[in-house]
């Protein structure tokens, strides 16, 4: 009998060349693959829900594979461990029904890209922020974030290489925030988080509005001027792609069916 | 001339077999000596304050040296980035006078030990936490620490591989605390950090301090017998010796004078 099993997995994106498979590179796909043969003696085929790039980080991707293993579909995350490298661990791992399929859930998703605002680098953060060393107004970044917040076209926040057929997606939510110097941060400064929570994220998205509210912070782009950005459809007129290290997919809300706010 | 320069240096100790030279492995003195003799021409010889192990990190290690560089004292910090690995950062620079020798000082330094205590691991934190699976009794942990603060012999504290001719040093402060899950911790349990700043640490001691109150924390010890196990003079009795990779010296207290809570 085969099952489906789902596994929400957690990944230190710096070492992988993002999570699709590729030949010859090292990929989250290929090695949840390798150790999935490993554990089971088959080869299953994986369908990873979200398809990260290099150097981004996940707490909560989700992978899908069919199996006749016996191994209990809760004990894979466990027993996954011994197969896996130490910057990939499965999380949890549950059944689920035979039509499941990860990226046809209608869940929404959050990301977090967090920006370390400190004069000086941070060795121990630097795999897992992105480092900008001069003063942020994170008062203007959440009031910029305020205008992606809705249903709209989002030609301007997406790369030009993107293949989706449709630009419309939904953001929920999206705020800026910065907790001060703590545990990790002795150093002056803080750790700004822009969190965004949304139905679906076109390609570089996420790293788009980053960039784009970077220049909000710096004071060179008014917040208001987001709308702008959004009605003109011109992906020259919002900010630069941010660097992928700063970036988390925090996950999935699993069978939530969140109200959209349309503009 | 010469002036005599005070690097205040961080590192994610991961990739480095420690903070003091050794030929041919990569350390954490050895790096900063090559960026030095690229940077200046000369030679330096360094002096550290801390030499932290293998896998230790640091946010605030002290090292000295003399140059007669026409670099200005406090533009060594951003000069060094060019010639330094990303995994090390010198975070201020300052001249000192011709006599300071780090350490010789006088000031009482801080250690944290941070412990990741969730069900499973987390990929992102695996380099700088150390990863503990079952619930941990912090309100324990914190009263047990208590009971080592203050002046001791700690030998039972210290590794038997330590020189120092004297185990008598001060802690001034030892706490245990728990940050619920926050940026970095999406999953379901918490952070607990063990901070502790004393005069001084004899080998592998904040390690020990550590393996013990994990000890209190799972409830193998009681924490009064923080007590005995001081007054035993005994290294059997206390906990082992936590890994490395939880261990972060987060700086001096510079110039300050801290009153000794003597027991």
């Amino acid at each position: 009998m085969h099952r489906r099993i789902l596994l929400t997995v957690a990944y230190d994106g710096t070492d992988f060349h993002g999570f699709a498979y590729q030949e010859g590179v090292r990929t989250v796909e290929g090695e949840l693959a390798r150790a999935l043969a490993e554990a089971t003696g088959e080869q299953p085929e994986i369908t990873g829900a979200s398809r990260t790039d290099t150097g981004v980080h996940a707490l909560g991707n989700l992978a899908c594979f069919d199996t006749a293993s016996t191994i209990p579909p809760e004990r894979f995350a466990v027993a996954l461990d011994q197969y896996l490298p130490e910057d990939l661990r499965v999380i949890t791992s549950e059944e689920v029904s035979p039509d499941f399929h990860p990226r046809k859930t209608g869940w929404s998703k959050t990301y977090e890209y967090r920006i370390l605002n400190t004069p000086r680098p941070e060795p121990m953060l630097r795999r897992t922020t992105y480092h900008y060393r001069s003063a942020l107004d994170v008062p203007a970044m959440h009031e910029a974030a305020q205008f992606l917040t809705g249903t709209h076209d989002f030609t301007s926040f997406c790369s030009v290489h993107s293949l989706s057929p449709t630009r419309k997606r939904t953001i929920y939510e999206c705020s800026v925030t910065a907790a001060e110097a703590g545990t990790h941060l002795p150093s002056p400064g803080s750790l700004i988080v822009i969190r965004v929570t949304g139905s679906g994220f076109l390609y570089h998205m996420v790293r788009i509005i980053a960039g784009t509210l970077l220049d909000v912070g710096t004071g060179r782009l008014q917040p208001a001027v987001i709308r702008d950005i959004l009605e003109s459809r011109d992906r020259t007129l919002a900010g630069r792609t941010a660097e992928p290290q700063g970036l988390v997919l925090l996950g999935y809300q699993k069978g939530e069916t969140q109200c959209s706010t349309d503009s």
